[in-house]
């Protein structure tokens, strides 16, 4: 998915209500480098276990060395979408979905999000606003997939006149 | 779910083999409190929307007043987990899994995760490890379900004598 045409560069981008969106728009994020410290820090407060706190402890575990918490990859993928990567009117309200993380997010990865429109459902009962499915494609700098997820965000649609 | 037989109680708790687990096993966590100034400081790091930033501002908004990020509240719940919420032997590692947020998380609340174990399958290639399906529901105080999730995780088997 999102490799064929070009999408929506990143910065700037008018707000999107759910009138103007439509299943196959792209968007792409800026970036985000992380490291080794941000890492840790992170892990320290939300997700304190060796693989994601000491490199040399994390040698001898699954992960074969320090990897950041699915959980941080996450909130960096949120921060992401939120400062330009999914420019929606209202904001990006989800109320869940779908995540996983099929390779270990390392010291050093430089993180960009790529998202599609699924689907667009405006609500039966309430006129003002609509469903938008959304996956996004947390990459890094090798093309590497290192978080996919699929989630519904509530948005508002444009006022009559 | 989790209400009709009494779940281990909090605390330190043998860190559990594949092995050692199976459906219907239940655990539940030690209480994290959280307050606006928590949720303040995620969000202007992870998910700065001003529902998540501003009390004022977040009065006009779909949550009509301060609320947490959702990946916070996750984050917190994995802290819940990793420190004495299920005690896994190799340490919690998701693979991936369902996530919702039913209702908001205030400022104020006080969270607490329940957790029960929904299937156990050892690897069939991989005769040290396999896979356990947990589904876990974070509350408050009033026992309102701020989020619920149902993941994979990785779990080592007991070496063999």
């Amino acid at each position: 998915m999102m490799t064929s045409t070009p999408s929506v560069p990143p910065g700037p981008a008018p707000a999107r209500y759910l009138d103007d969106l439509q299943a196959g728009d792209r968007f792409s994020s800026a970036e985000h480098a992380l490291d080794a410290a941000q890492i840790q820090v992170f892990a320290a407060q939300f997700d304190p276990q060796p693989f994601h706190l000491d490199p040399e402890a994390a040698k001898d575990t699954l992960f074969g060395g320090l990897a950041a918490s699915g959980w941080h990859t996450a909130a960096i993928t949120m921060r992401l979408l939120v400062t330009g990567g999914l420019p929606l009117a209202g904001g990006i309200i989800g109320a869940g979905g779908e995540i996983s993380w099929p390779r270990p997010t390392r010291p050093g990865d430089l993180l960009r999000v790529d998202s599609e429109v699924v689907s667009v459902t405006p609500s039966r009962s309430r006129p003002d606003r609509g469903m938008v499915v959304v996956r996004s494609e947390t990459r890094n700098q090798h093309g590497d997939v290192l978080q996919q997820s699929t989630y519904k965000l509530v948005v508002p649609r444009r006022a009559r006149a």
